[in-house]
């Protein structure tokens, strides 16, 4: 047993969840704000009943520690930002959770062999500035001064609103953290392949990180009434085609995700033949070489159906994230702790991004997902079980545990 | 040789483009204006040249008359309203053509046993009311005060429009004409069959009324990122699928058209699965039956791919008109015109409407197009050449001298 309770962080989730309440039960929680600080304060409020030691970094992410017998620091963390009129999970239970589980190993006595930072990050979501996991960048010492002078919609500076929350944006790098011997998260799943699978929780692969292109497909327009089958260069029958095509390749290829999510003709009207269409593609791996290869196949079959149509295609590239694999040795750390809770282990990407991005390649970086009641997620409606909290929490429990005690990692 | 006079056609073609000419060689006529008033007057005086008695009825539709020994006529007929910033061929080029055969017939004092009346209808295009054929729906019969109601983009309605132009909308009844042997109508194709096949002129099989759908499908909208392919029902995939489905039904139906000109996913973010599309369909077929059958087979095949992705469709009706198959012994004389003037008979359905519509069923409708230079119309470019108004209108000569002749239609 873990020891871990449900109760206690269910009532600090619920607490939680009263800063920044909306009308229909969720969340409107924006970082560098008077919301948030008060959100923060909290929170603070809940490690020091955890018997933690407390602070803020120069940037304003939250932190509490547990010290071990050595400096090198395991760092458990998630964020208490929220999107507009989001849920009460995404975030809050990671932090609560590690709070959780080093409250409960304090109530029972237990010194770690490492030091334990449970850290609540600034602007995980970005729905503020659209630059998003502002925290955990300043952790991993990749912030810069040019993404600071990102604005939001009232041209409000992130340096600004740093100052105005009493930080220290010319102190960044002083939020950058070394001697780090793993970073762990719990997180909501936001889908349904755990709820599928009928477990509390599960162990993440990594976080897919999205590829984004736009496709634009030029044909000629023509009259719908004078223009025959056989002498049409018809934009959206290519379109069409072509997106069919990315879903098969995509339905191909196991954990990736292609998704289609905007289209547009020209000239648009009922009975005028699409001389032009655009749409984008939000393309996600864990792993970045199955990504590239399956964004080749479907580049390939793209091209290769335009040629045929005598369509002309142009693929611009949005935006191209690497994936973030988790480590191995923690997935099998979480592995090891899912079957000593009696869950038979499921493997699972994300394909949201999370804080743990900052760190890959840098230091061993893992997730653990707990069940979402029908996947929902950056809405009221999300929901995970106070059962399921406490399960996933004795998962992260067990986790860091076998982590502090592990030679190497 | 027909003795139609190339030159005299087509400098009254450019004297009628004087009248509404756009900065870009093209021509903006709407229906009931001082504008359209004047063109009909020139074209009047060019009837008077023609030597034959003129007119306007009841809704505005001018006539020239040339008296046969019986009082049976034969309609010749197009329009000189045009779409905004349309082409100086689309209508025009039918009205100066009959005008031209009467004249030429003059000219050799050839007198035929039918009367034959040239009439110029009021707004075949519905730019202006979004009715359109207002004046050949009049000579059928079955314009309604209803439909006179309709108003334009100023909130004048048709009804007003024609008493501010002197005419007579309490009496649109006596624009209905009785005793009509066949009617035949010169126009300009409007794509591109005729040009591909070399040839000058060819004969129309019937005007293919356009079925309008609307087809919504519903699933399920979600994150792209943390839902597997497997778990989607995603709305835009399907839709794409039926799109191609209608092509390839299409393409297996000769002469039938179906296309696809609007399409629309909500809710429309890049990293969102649409959870909802609709698109429309355009369908035509000069045939009902097949196109009835086409619709058939495609919304079966919408509802099957529905279906297996658990998505569902509904199916919206937006307008249903009934295609109009020209008679086949017009067709068969138009044949043997293109014949005579050592051209080989190309039969090709009309998209686009035209006013014979209005008289199929009612009295045998025939149909003449001339080559269109590279298919293109309702646009400034729109373009057929001296030689082809020439060939064209010798063709609508041979047919009227044989349509007056034939004892029987």
């Amino acid at each position: 047993m873990s020891n871990v309770k449900a109760e206690r962080i269910w009532s600090r989730l619920m607490s939680l969840a009263e800063i920044g309440a909306t009308s229909d039960g969720g969340v409107t929680r924006y970082s560098y704000t008077e919301l948030e600080a008060k959100a923060n304060e909290r929170v603070r409020s809940f490690m020091k009943e955890a018997g933690l030691e407390t602070g803020y970094d120069a940037v304003g992410n939250l932190f509490g520690v547990k010290k071990g017998k050595t400096d090198e620091t395991i760092l458990v963390g998630s964020h208490v930002d929220s999107v507009p009129n989001g849920g009460n999970f995404d975030g809050p239970l990671g932090v609560l959770a590690g709070i959780e589980v080093l409250e409960s190993l304090n109530e029972q006595g237990i010194e770690l062999s490492h030091t334990v930072k449970v850290m609540a990050f600034k602007d995980e979501e970005g729905s503020r500035f659209g630059l998003g996991m502002i925290g955990s960048r300043a952790v991993a010492g990749i912030l810069t001064l040019d993404e600071l002078e990102m604005k939001d919609a009232d041209g409000v500076r992130i340096k600004e609103a740093m100052e105005q929350q009493g930080y220290h944006p010319e102190s960044i790098a002083e939020a950058a953290l070394n001697n780090v011997r793993a970073y762990i998260e719990l997180h909501i799943e936001q889908g349904k392949i755990l709820e599928q699978a009928g477990v509390a929780a599960g162990v993440v692969s990594g976080i897919a990180g999205p590829c984004w292109l736009r496709l634009k497909c030029t044909g000629e327009a023509g009259h719908a009434g004078s223009t025959p089958m056989n002498q049409r260069r018809d934009a959206l029958v290519g379109a069409s085609l072509i997106i069919a095509e990315i879903e098969r390749i995509a339905r191909s290829t196991p954990d990736l995700v292609a998704t289609v999510g905007q289209i547009q003709v020209k000239p648009g009207g009922t009975n005028v033949i699409p001389g032009y269409s655009e749409w984008t593609l939000d393309l996600r791996h864990v792993h970045e070489d199955i990504r590239n290869q399956a964004e080749a196949k479907i580049r390939e079959a793209a091209e290769t159906i335009a040629k045929e149509r005598q369509l002309t295609l142009e693929i611009e590239e949005l935006q191209r994230i690497s994936p973030a694999p988790c480590a191995e040795a923690i997935q099998e750390t979480i592995k090891g702790s899912l079957i000593e809770e009696g869950i038979d282990p499921v493997t699972l990407p994300s394909g949201a991004g999370h804080d743990g991005m900052q760190f890959t390649g840098k230091w061993p970086m893992g997730m653990i997902f707990a069940r979402s009641k029908d996947g929902i997620s950056h809405n009221p409606k999300e929901w995970t079980s106070k059962e399921d909290v406490q399960t996933a929490t004795s998962v992260l429990y067990r986790t860091l545990l076998t982590l502090d005690k592990k030679e190497q990692l």
